[in-house]
């Protein structure tokens, strides 16, 4: 409502509350069509984009992670996440220590081309544990009266499952 | 299993495939008691945190954006999500323009303290319209076959969305 002086239309609006860009950058032509589809993904200045890995079935958000290029092609290809890990600088195959693979049902990109969504059987254990602490889900800490509460139960001794 | 040379100890462990670093910075005494949940939460460089909305109910992940401690303590204080958008550079009042409100049911904050979770109801349709093109979700692109498709429905015109 003229808070800002851009287009009201669609296509000039992003979800991230921007109202600039392209959803999708052209595709060269030159490019191998088999990899077209991770030149449309909005990678960010250190070559990255963000995940969120959902459970399939339950719904549950499990974890949040990163990919470089190389580990969505790698998690297409394998049908099993693969993240980069931005502190170790390389591939993070998700389970690769602690047994814990996730399988992959889907991949989504969001409307802006620069988020990735997994759905995902997290494997290892009866109830998934996605989160190094032992815990289901790393979104495990709920903000209650100016705290946050740790409110999910730890499912398996982290010294156990890095052994 | 001795890919790199650290402690397999899970409080030095990150579920971001880091293993280092504390999930929980100590929180300065002098601060006041009321904030101290927002100094727990690790802003990046930037002094953002990425957040994921998730529906109430149907557990559809509907969008991804980020906050600054002010749109988080906002977010908090009015029961609504509040964002902060990186290309306008201010708080983002998640339906300000579309009338797309975002109720907010609980905030959850990962294992990391790196990254926000909210559970929120999507207001202004009968099925929540999350994404600027009109659709429930911003997760709409499915891979498949080495393509992106267009798998959910467009449920009001943008154009009269954003009037």
């Amino acid at each position: 409502m003229g808070k800002h002086a851009t287009s009201p239309h669609a296509p000039a609006r992003r979800c991230d509350g921007s109202a600039e860009g392209h959803a999708v950058p052209p595709g060269g032509l030159s490019h191998n069509v088999a990899m077209k589809w991770l030149d449309e993904v909005k990678w960010d200045a250190a070559g990255l984009v963000p995940v969120i890995a959902q459970e399939h079935g339950s719904k549950d958000v499990l974890m949040f992670a990163w990919m470089n290029r190389e580990a969505l092609a790698k998690t297409a290809e394998l049908g099993r996440a693969v993240y980069y890990s931005r502190s170790r600088g390389k591939l993070w195959f998700k389970g690769e220590e602690s047994g814990h693979v996730q399988t992959v049902h889907s991949i989504r990109l969001d409307c802006d081309n620069d988020v990735v969504l997994l759905e995902v059987t997290q494997q290892g254990h009866e109830l998934g544990i996605a989160c190094h602490t032992g815990r289901h889900s790393c979104f495990f800490q709920k903000y209650e009266s100016g705290r946050w509460h740790a409110v999910e139960p730890v499912l398996k001794d982290p010294e156990s499952i890095y052994k």
